[in-house]
């Protein structure tokens, strides 16, 4: 399911083959969008945004990640000069200009550029938009997929709610880089980070789940509403699987039966070992993969599909 | 002190009026140089850099700065190929395309743009090297530098050093603009922000100061080691006045006799009222007016100035 299609039509152009983007008005290939170095986008990480990813020719739940996308600017007080439906048609004429029928789709709102002199008051920036599409490539490795992800629990701190509202998506990664870091030294493929008080948080751009007894537990707050998680959820409920959505401690998750993880880019992705505890013969759990292997199926069903009209 | 003087050679160049940047082995105007959207530097903020002034014609600090530079790419893994002194010619080389006597001096080092397909490791990305010039421009305005700054003491924690380092230089702004907000919406000038243990840390760019009886006390930790911030302590010794560096609570600044702040871009900066309360007058501190009158007159007198051969 993992291999990229183009469609070749009229509209799809190899200048875009590696992505189109779309800033300033105008459609672009990916290497030129650009952003001034001088946004505070780029120099205060001052910026929103979402991914969206397509499927075989659909967007799954674009009107999620819109609402979600727009709650993000609400938060940090930024507007832009467009609608949801404007947004979704830039959106697709990115996957459009690239041919693509699955993809990685990002609408971003940044800050923007103050004027010189001006005072240094968020409010009074004129924020911009951008916007691109890439060709879907799996973030996490075939073997990896297969054997179950190898994870550790982080020295690194997640980044406080008090701080930073992990549900305004951000792109303040400092920890999550720092927790990668760890994890490769430590030969495992990611980590996952604790919140001051020890509760389980997230990891570099997933949900974190562990499975106890048979329910799925994952954390209440420090992390991201994920909108994979939400999907993960209705799957649970379609599978009479149990779910609590509650404070999970680093304890809890080093002896939970199965683990996995959810993102959009990769979706549901189980872990076989963390901090050398190694899960159900060290291999994708049962619930796990089953979760997995539905969130596909259910993809090619037309689950929350907006079709593209190519 | 403030305004911006131009000289004019067989260098500068009205296109480089507005800044001069350097990106890809190219000088260019500050409105050319850009990032790739796709740079972990954005999207990530995977990124770190210093900030040096020049004035009257000379990099005032110019080897902390480097050497702080170096540190902060060392603690995030980061290398580019130059060393400290082609740095040097490379802002240099910026500030004479710009003309400037008077500036604001960026270098900056981004992870880079991973490959297409290549795993999610951080350490395997090339990083890349951004550096600009910038006529200097008070981020505070003249009649804030002359009444003395108000504070708020935001709700807003700031992001702890268990997650990201402070003292490596970062973007990571969200609760500083979080921050700015609140001061914004209560009427101030900017914020002060405290950890999670109630401590008094750093404000959007700028280090913290209370004079307490006669004694200047900073924060020990949750703040970045700034730079004129040294200098201050240099600027005490000088001038017999104590110093304490230590944990400093939000009471004690509320209490304080006198509160300044300390940035790079504006120096000493005292302030004259927080949370509704009025310091000395509603006016600058004797003590806090002494450091910043001492500040621009050691400027004046080449204290740590690396002259620019222009």
């Amino acid at each position: 399911m993992n291999e990229i299609t183009t469609v070749t039509d009229t509209i799809s152009d190899d200048r875009f083959a590696a992505g189109c983007g779309f800033s300033d008005g105008a459609y672009k290939p990916i290497s030129e969008v650009t952003i001034s170095i001088l946004d505070w986008g780029f120099n205060k990480s001052d910026v929103t945004y979402d991914v969206v990813h397509v499927w075989d020719g659909g967007f799954f739940r674009l009107t999620d990640h819109l609402d979600r996308f727009w709650n993000s600017m609400d938060g940090l007080r930024m507007s832009i000069p467009h609608s949801k439906d404007e947004v979704a048609e830039i959106l697709t004429e990115c996957i459009r200009r690239a041919g693509l029928r699955d993809s990685y789709v990002a609408m971003i709102t940044t800050r923007g550029v103050p004027a010189p002199g001006m005072p240094r008051k968020p409010g009074l920036i004129t924020n911009r938009f951008f916007a691109y599409a890439l060709p879907w490539i799996d973030v996490i490795a075939k073997d990896v997929q297969e054997r179950g992800a190898h994870l550790v629990i982080a020295k690194t701190q997640r980044i406080a709610t008090e701080a930073v509202d992990p549900k305004i998506k951000n792109y303040h990664w400092g920890d999550l880089i720092r927790a990668q870091f760890e994890a490769d030294d430590r030969g495992a493929d990611t980590a996952v980070l604790l919140d001051a008080d020890g509760f389980v948080t997230e990891g570099p751009g997933f949900n974190v789940f562990a499975i106890l007894d048979g329910t799925v537990v994952s954390p209440d707050k420090g992390a991201l509403e994920g909108i994979t998680r939400k999907s993960v959820f209705e799957l649970c409920d379609e599978l009479g699987v149990p779910v609590e959505v509650r404070p999970l401690t680093a304890q809890e998750l080093l002896d939970a039966d199965e683990i996995f993880t959810a993102t959009t880019a990769g979706g549901v992705m189980p872990a076989s070992r963390i901090d050398g505890h190694i899960k159900g013969n060290d291999r994708p759990g049962p619930i796990s993969a089953k979760l997995k292997e539905r969130y596909w199926q259910k993809h090619d069903e037309g689950w929350h599909k907006t079709p593209i009209d190519y």
